[in-house]
């Protein structure tokens, strides 16, 4: 069988999938990734929703970060979140399959700054994020 | 028996528990509550990590998230969360017994502005949250 | 002579720009402003620089606010700023002619959200700013 | 006559602010300064009012920012601001007495994290900033 030939921002994604048991634990899927971008999906489930029957802005936040964060590794160069701002624009319910994309604003030698928008179903922006990220030392794969 | 008299604020917040499955999911034990104030623990599980071995970035702010929600409706005017901000000070690993404290800095008729640090049961300081609440229509408890 | 037909997003522009001695000072051109959109441009002068001879990042800020401002208003519906975040991505220099386009990414009952992005005369990304808005009673002009 | 011992930070801060055009033209003073901290004062005048005759939301940045700054370089180490973030908790009138002082939540290698507080002068709170630094090379005296 021919194996599908794959880019360096997919081995990249497919490493950090392999231990990152919290993306995993929270259904998320990837759908896409290439330098500096990710698209990431997660469907609302009952677990998610908070005391107002709408979803945790925590899980939301997950879900932008985990974008975030495939995008700011993608080019095999290790980096973590200095900080991040989300602003919700308007509440998911149970069911809602969202899908949050991470672009790339900025890339230095230190620092990366990242936009993630979270739509839902009906394509409706329910949340938007913003990440800095700072480089470590280390690549993801050899 | 006799039964302890509760605050208002241990009222709202007991009534918010009943529902809010993502707090409860996520271990999250709420260990104080007041006017404006709120103190939430969480302990740092397997399926909490990310693809670093730490503690993903949105469960961090799930757990501060959680306090500036009770905290921002202790006073059983529904509020809910406008934007948040958090940054990262240092990682949280497995088994870490995490704090959060949120205390209002502001609470005006239409918006709130709260801070939440986590620390670390060394009392390190993990992350710190500020995060804008919007009040709307209605109350928690009659 | 016959007058030309200005929009009711020009005409609170121009009312605000009347009283708007700090916009004035800082010698910031509103270039257009429609509904929920503004743009605004200033030249970085002497006086606008930091001990680094780059421009004061208060200055960068007060630019992206001023658009912020106005797009924030443009519907004559009056609204303050409640909080604003601004990611730096390169410097700015004297003489640099910088421009703040700023858009609504939401515009609801109470809130709203205000993405601005600043570039110099090169095309570059100086800095990207977000805003929050909160509106209250009145209008600003009849 | 006797000469004062000044610290490693005012020496800092007396060299940054010689160049600072900035925060010189905007009447800034700098009340004191230590490691990892600084207070600077401003009074608010007639071209600093937006058009709602408040203080424009550009120039309270610019003080909360000058603070951060003095703050963020006191060890004589060059950092620069890589985002900032602002929420304003009450307005500032023509002829008030403000002051901002910043304190360090944290110092790693590379980044920084600075808690600024603007106080007007019957100490009401009235912005809360928190700004974020990197380290860059050199020193700013010798």
């Amino acid at each position: 069988m021919v194996e599908v030939a794959t880019s360096l921002a997919e081995r990249v994604v497919a490493a950090m999938l392999l231990e990152d048991r919290a993306t995993t634990a929270l259904g998320m899927q990837v759908e896409s990734v290439d330098e500096g971008t990710a698209a990431v999906t997660m469907e609302v489930r009952q677990d998610m929703l908070n005391g107002f029957a709408t979803c945790h802005g925590g899980l939301l936040f997950s879900l932008a970060d985990s974008a975030f964060g495939f995008a700011s590794n993608s080019r095999n160069q290790r980096a973590v979140a200095a900080g991040c701002q989300i602003d919700y624009l308007r509440p998911a319910v149970l069911g809602d399959r969202l899908r949050a994309v991470a672009i790339e604003r900025s890339a230095g030698k230190r620092l990366g700054l990242y936009d993630v928008t979270i739509t839902n179903q009906h394509g409706q922006t329910v949340a938007v994020f913003r990440g800095r990220s700072c480089r470590i030392q280390g690549t993801i794969v050899e």
